[in-house]
């Protein structure tokens, strides 16, 4: 992640700047959606899915989408010379007045911006904890990965200590649900579960990808509600995220794991996007 | 409400300007929160209320409120000879790099504008929907009134008949909790409830102010769970906001009311704060 002091390269509707309007709705009330794109090789990675998502994501709300190859020309425009990256795409309902009715004509905004950090893929195991904070009950936006993440921010302020690399949350009825920015995988007699998305949580692109290349390999798969209990007595734990792969977790609290396990190497032999 | 192309009058951190980090958290991850206020004669309505719930809000969030003279000098500012009008004060995290973490110095948003519409108090009985979306189960953001209002948008946005003037929503579990924009009120039996908001909603400060006024008045208050049926077969009904005061509502989808009924007309009454 590059810190706020470091040029990051941004577009707000295709023009070279760092500000929005203090009455922009994304601003005023979350109402939009973002992506977070891996850069590597100067081509941005799962990116039919990365549109995919975002698109669905803007029908759910009733935000026009941004055209997928103006996204392209966009991102080549801002990574310039850089091979390397992290691509975060915001759209929002545009300026409006105060309160919750939508603008007679919304002018929605882009926000595309590049900074040369990233993607973080092959680190060494990682260490995680539990998180108190908890994810509210939500089905109409689970999944949608909208403005809103006071959650995660409150998650994520639980820990200082930089040897914590993430921390695994819960629902507020106590399921597991996912890691505070990124997805959550266990592996239980040879069977990949992830916890279902229904109520809550982010449905990131990469558990997408991952599920599909499990099915390649005839590694039977679960979406389900999960348990804290089955995730410390998992053989194998791991996390995918977009910016970080397929990552495997060697503990979660007091917890160790086998890191990475054998389906978990398995899986990222075969997963091409992270090459 | 003003219209976008209306002048609205803004400070930024105590610069006039309408503009914003496009990497300020508010914006990125609704990291933040605002109040909504009615000047009425050149006074802020409730001030020591809003203040209060603005700095109740900052610390559950880990925020820095700003102080309340410089609020004041602010909306003294922005309000010029106008003594009428609304303020909305908001407050972020200020800019972050991406990614979740706090900053680790940061450096808070203070946005206060002021808008000459309003307050709109004392207007004829209001014709309410029910509507379908419905609000998220979170206790840790419950009561708040933060910045993350995508529930609220998708409600607003199920009517555009201008004769309807507010809509009814529950929550997940489908407990009636607020109106979209507004607090709830019911009367049954001489009896005055409001919904509890220990799971989600947002503890409005007119709603505050209309239960200790009711106790002064010696008339029964319940802050409970409160059902659909309940509501449509109240005695009287009547939502409350700073902006909007206490409006007694004639109708709620097929269902008449009485409006004013003789507690609202009495709570009314004797509320100061709307003369």
């Amino acid at each position: 992640m590059s810190a706020p002091s470091e040029p990051v390269r941004t577009l707000v509707n295709g023009h070279r700047q760092t500000s929005i309007s203090a009455f922009d709705r994304g601003f005023t009330l979350a109402d939009g959606l973002f992506e977070t794109i891996a850069i590597r090789g100067g081509r941005p990675l799962l990116w039919e899915a990365h549109c995919g998502r975002l698109e669905q994501g803007c029908g759910a709300l009733g935000l026009i989408a941004p055209e997928r190859e103006l996204l392209t020309q966009e991102i080549a425009q801002l990574r310039g010379g850089d091979t390397d990256g992290t691509v975060r795409i915001t759209v929002t309902r545009g300026p409006g007045a105060r309160g919750y009715a939508l603008p007679a004509e919304p002018t929605p905004t882009r926000v595309v911006s590049f900074d040369s950090g990233g993607p973080f893929f092959g680190a060494s195991p990682l260490r995680l904890r539990w998180c108190e904070t908890r994810i509210g009950l939500q089905p109409r936006l689970a999944g949608i990965k909208h403005l809103g993440r006071l959650e995660q921010v409150l998650a994520r302020a639980e820990w200082n200590d930089p040897h914590i690399d993430e921390g695994v949350v819960q629902s507020v009825d106590g399921r597991v649900i996912e890691c505070v920015a990124a997805n959550l995988f266990l592996v239980r007699e040879n069977v990949l579960i992830t916890p279902t998305l229904s109520d809550c949580g982010v449905a990131g692109v990469a558990r997408g990808q991952v599920l599909a290349t499990a099915r390649t390999l005839d590694i039977e798969t679960e979406e389900r509600d999960v348990g804290p209990g089955e995730v410390n007595t998992a053989d194998e734990l791991f996390l995918t995220s977009s910016v970080r792969g397929i990552a495997p977790i060697g503990s979660l609290a007091q917890q160790s794991f086998a890191a990475p396990g054998p389906i978990t190497a398995q899986l990222i032999e075969h997963s091409d996007w992270l090459r």
